[in-house]
């Protein structure tokens, strides 16, 4: 188990993109791309910056069910992570994750009001690999 | 809207990923790498083969509500569609997207229990490109 964990960690920091999936008011799935995580702890918590005033902080707000997906395509493994999303707005995780450059997203800067942390908590995740994949529990 | 559509058929046809996701029996979004789609009739019905035996077929069903995703990351460009999933196990189905090669996957061939057609039919769509984004109506 801590085997898969670790090598669904090093598959996660050496990725650029975040698929990020929540479910919408009619029950859909949603997925989009995101940047990757700002900040991990281990795959425990995933810390992502986004826009307070997107579509996906307010699907979080009313539904935190969630999924994390990371995939290196050219050697046909992937991370599926699942859990929950906390919309955070408190300074200190902004502060925490705030970066140079990030004013081109948040004019006003780290007290931008439509500038947001998103907090996931892995509760499990499948680790595939070529045809085959495998569970753990990170909870 | 027609141009939209145009747009994110031309953005799907050239990913060589498809992102799909459903939901588990929790509640929870799933989301997964997908060789890319057999066959497109537009943006409407698109379909791939899987196993029959596979959590993604058993999700879709008990929630046939489902969401794909594509990709250009260079070009920050993505396309979300969001439907319904169906579990086809007509023979006229799975003739019609066997390809030489699937026996690696289905060594029974056309026949194989374990190889069966996933239906996608769009509602509705959102494209996205660099920082904005707009919604279509594909139904």
């Amino acid at each position: 188990m801590q085997n898969l964990i670790h090598k669904a960690a090093r598959l996660i920091a050496e990725q650029n993109t975040a698929f990020l999936s929540s479910i919408d008011e009619n029950g859909f799935p949603n997925t989009k791309a995101m940047l990757p995580p700002r900040k991990m702890e281990g795959i425990k918590t995933i810390y992502f910056s986004t826009n307070t005033s997107s579509k996906r902080v307010a699907q979080f707000r009313m539904n935190d069910k969630a999924c994390l997906y990371f995939v290196n395509r050219p050697a046909f493994e992937g991370v599926m992570l699942i859990g929950t999303m906390e919309v955070l707005e408190d300074s200190t995780f902004k502060e925490m994750l705030w970066q140079k450059g990030d004013e081109l997203y948040y004019p006003s800067g780290i007290t931008d009001p439509d500038y947001c942390v998103l907090k996931f908590t892995t509760l499990k995740g499948r680790y595939y690999s070529n045809l085959k994949s495998a569970d753990f529990d990170a909870s």
